[in-house]
């Protein structure tokens, strides 16, 4: 018997003690946030499934993991030779777990979840939906705890540590200014991560990839961090004081939440705090979408001045790992590992870097086509000068944060069909960052404009358009997003100062994966008032996939500004080999 | 002291007796018409804005109507010496009347509302809204029948009258099947009119324009139709009786509701049914998108090819009208009014006809800039050889609904800004035309096709691009259409057989009004499975009106196409003078 089997029994032999017929795991933690913790890989230990989105539901005849498109490659291989089926959420009408519970259980039986891991938009959704059919939830089962316990992981202990002054636009005391400002609550509960980073200043290593530490933040009259005391160093500790931030131990919220009385009304967002928690809540709750969320998607011109600088150093080092990896491929053997190395330790040699912001994804022919390819040293393919290679990476400066994309033609022999689809996706991708709007405009309005020339072709790609993007913060931060389909993100407002990407794809499977990936900063038109894009992504686009003669004069007049504009910005921190290779890459076409 | 001042002195006074501080009267009726019947029109009685959307408020220190930018210019003018003062609804930012409402009431407060004119998902969001600051919603407060007595309209006696079988496809009984299959609950309850008309293939003459009638019906183990018996002949009673359709007085539903049981579950539509109806519901609702509603949207292909008979229709009588246009607009008096006089006797002459499926709204100059313009007799501008006219109308055939605006250069001294914007509008109407896009495509994501190249000039509209449209029924029906923003309508999915409008447009206010609309039909492309749209509606697009540089290849192809297929289709029913004129009109460019 597998382990995993063996997990999926002694959660069975817990649900049947307490009388709850299924069980939910998603892949979040206290905090929702998006990549969580060790300690809080419930998900991924009852499942075997490593994914960052993908929830489990375990009934007494049944275990199932429900996904979408970018991760069923990767599901079925996970899932081989473990009880769990996929249940493969190939758009918004496919079949949800909660659809699933009202179809296969009956009235009257009980759904159980740790509340603490679900919002309080989720749990009421989830109570409403199987409402309809008379089931029952119960929201304070936390079954993981009492199955998961010699080997599980303990909470991270990393100090923290604060974000360098010459990067920082506004200070602790100007952010808690404009949280206090913008509610009409006493006090605002921020719990999540990288909004309490982004509050204080302070940054952390408690997730991979996300400089963010574990935390409670209560704003008001008096403000105080609930955090592992044992990871503030003295200066960490003197710099709060200086702000007037008080601190608590990580559980002492819960306390505090219950003394601060009938008549003080507290800011959650809904959408973020964890249901059990506001269950601790005894005044009244003012429901609103999270003040530090909408703030800190709003870049100060500063902070895009340096994002602008960080993007100049990631594009050296991308210069350096691209030439080296031309350089090297026929004589050497390289995998897609030994490459995703690469491009780390470029940057790593890069001013006031951190690490990664996010495991790169290095997909070499048929593996680019799996959406969250992440390649492993053991299994890793390696390179050859020919086909197709996707590379995603991106890195934490203590200026920004990077995320880009490129796929480039390792040889002569990459097939006109490639070329084709490459050619539509930049059409895409160059729509989109070519855009003009009104106030107003929503994400998921603008969509479509990467979309557009693949769906004229009969052709499309199963993930979004684009996400935010923090600062020196996590890669993948909300509202904002450009995605399809009625969603938080595709329903929020576009506004200056929004640091977002453009990564339009297309994915054969077992052939090749196309993605083309810039940030794009979001500015104002001064003549009209209408906002419109610009990359601040700074790299060469590889004119070998390109079919030139699908393109417009308006798109190649776009490639050409945006090649000269790269090698104008990049070429002064070259040598003169490198600078004469991005000269031939960004030349007018 | 006007009439408007002493009603709104009445109404207070009534406030002032049983405490309710402020009062809000809606456009609507007890069906969520968008038209209503003369005697629901009190929004218009109270305020003297006769505008099909917008919301009346009564505070005791203030008078507000809330309208949004189509209406502005046509508000300014009926609310000047009235109490009312204009509210702005600019974009979805600008503030509500539930926003004025917190902003300006005190916690205590009681707000009133007639809840038969609002639906129960209006009733509960208003309630949510005003709870946040303390505020109490009473929603059985019918004020207007205590103020508005003597004078106030009964309701509509007219008969009802069969859709001719020649022109059906399902019969009642096919329909009523389909409303039993698509619901889990024992009765459905349809209150929208058109709802009504098209499940029992029944039309009347209650709302101008509409061809619908005054009902409730009730669907299930018996199917009863609640409604004034007067209104029904023989022939109709006998048709219902053979589909094994009862018929109650429109009043019984109260009485039925109240027992039909605590066992007895109803589907009903939160979006239409009215709050205070519900509150007589004793069973389980099952709240769901009213399914008549979704089945009615997808056109099956026998009305389809009837839709495209009658757009032939249509375009004979166009031409008729645009030709006794051009050649007498110089020598005679032709008003605005007399030109959409002379489109309802043309197409009055055509097969099948019933009536003008809304108000013709006929623009001469700075007249089209006011997006819902009506030419009064009195009032109606002449028309001369000189300037562009926007002109926008619609038939009732029984084979079909029709809708369209073309907008022309009445002489040579058109300006290039008009033919620029005009152009912009024709190359965003050509987009959204020939768009692909896969299944699960919602409208609010296509609406930006038809925006882009005006967006990108920092021009834009304030209107929707396209509304769902009836079959021989309402000529605006719900749920889909092409808008931008969140709302029900956006979030529609667009599906194979739907009849949509597309029809963006540019307003320079006091100088010109500029729209093109085709009714577009979805299907789907045998090839790939992906969705596409073709033009129905059939008229030539004044070539007069574009600037041919700023078009692309395939947006001159595509018109050149559409002109073929237009006098193809529409010259066999033309004389040979008609015919020169439109092959004149269509000739490639």
């Amino acid at each position: 018997m597998t382990n995993i089997t063996k997990r999926v029994q002694s959660l069975r032999a817990k649900m049947e003690k307490y009388n709850i017929v299924a069980y939910i795991i998603p892949s979040s933690d206290p905090h929702q946030s998006e990549y969580v913790a060790e300690r809080w890989l419930s998900r991924t230990w009852i499942s075997n499934f490593t994914g960052s989105a993908g929830t489990a539901l375990v009934a007494m005849d049944h275990a199932g993991l429900w996904t979408d498109t970018r991760y069923f490659l990767q599901a079925e291989t996970e899932l081989a030779h473990t009880p769990f089926e996929l249940h493969k959420m190939e758009n918004q009408f496919s079949e949800s777990y909660t659809q699933w519970l009202c179809k296969n259980l009956k009235a009257g039986d009980t759904v159980g979840i740790d509340g603490y891991n679900f919002s309080i938009n989720q749990v009421e959704s989830i109570e409403k939906a199987l409402q309809k059919k008379g089931i029952l939830l119960k929201a304070n089962v936390d079954f993981i705890s009492q199955v998961w316990e010699d080997d599980r992981p303990a909470l991270p202990k990393d100090p923290i540590f604060i974000h360098e002054s010459d990067y920082l636009d506004l200070s602790i005391q100007d952010k808690i200014a404009q949280l206090k400002e913008n509610t009409t609550a006493n006090y605002t509960l921020l719990s999540a991560l990288d909004d309490i980073a982004w509050a204080l200043n302070l940054r952390g290593s408690d997730v991979d990839f996300n400089p963010v530490f574990i935390a409670y933040l209560l704003v008001g009259d008096e403000t105080t961090l609930y955090i592992d005391q044992s990871k503030l160093s003295t200066e960490v500790k003197g710099y709060l004081k200086k702000a007037n931030v008080t601190t608590k131990e990580y559980s002492d919220i819960i306390k505090t939440l219950g003394k601060l009385g009938n008549e003080t009304s507290l800011s959650v967002d809904p959408s973020i705090c964890s249901y059990s928690l506001a269950q601790h809540i005894v005044g009244p709750i003012v429901r609103e979408t999270s003040q530090a969320r909408l703030l800190k998607a709003v870049k100060t011109d500063k902070e895009v001045r340096h994002i602008r600088q960080a993007m100049v150093k990631d594009a050296v080092a991308l210069t350096h790992a691209f030439i080296w990896l031309e350089e090297n491929v026929a004589t050497t053997q390289i995998t897609e590992y030994d490459f995703a190395m690469k491009l780390a330790q470029q940057r790593s040699e890069q001013k006031a870097y951190y690490g990664e912001s996010f495991p790169a994804i290095i997909g070499y022919r048929g593996n680019g086509a799996i959406i969250h390819y992440r390649p492993h040293p053991e299994t890793a393919a390696t390179l050859s000068p020919s086909g197709v290679l996707l590379a995603d990476s991106g890195g934490q400066y203590q200026d920004g944060t990077t995320d880009i994309t490129r796929t480039i033609a390792m040889g002569d022999d990459v097939s006109d069909e490639a070329k084709y689809a490459f050619t539509l996706v930049l059409k895409g991708m160059i729509a989109l960052d070519s855009a003009k709007f009104p106030e107003g405009t929503l994400g998921g309005q603008l969509d479509i404009l990467a979309r557009q020339h693949l769906w004229s072709a009969g052709l499309n790609y199963g993930h979004g358009t684009g996400h935010g993007v923090g600062y020196f913060l996590n890669v993948h931060e909300p509202p904002q997003g450009f995605t399809a389909g009625p969603s938080t993100r595709s329903n929020s407002v576009m506004k200056v100062g929004m640091i977002t990407s453009n990564e339009p794809g297309y994915y054969k499977a077992d052939a090749y994966g196309i993605r083309i990936e810039n940030l794009i900063v979001t500015l104002k038109d001064k003549a009209d008032g209408f906002l419109k894009h610009e990359s601040v992504t700074l790299f060469p686009i590889d004119r070998k996939m390109m079919q030139l003669d699908l393109l417009t004069q308006d798109e190649r007049d776009w490639l050409d500004t945006y090649h000269a504009r790269v090698f104008a910005e990049v070429s002064p921190y070259l040598d003169s080999k490198q600078k004469d290779w991005l000269e031939k890459q960004c030349a007018a076409l």
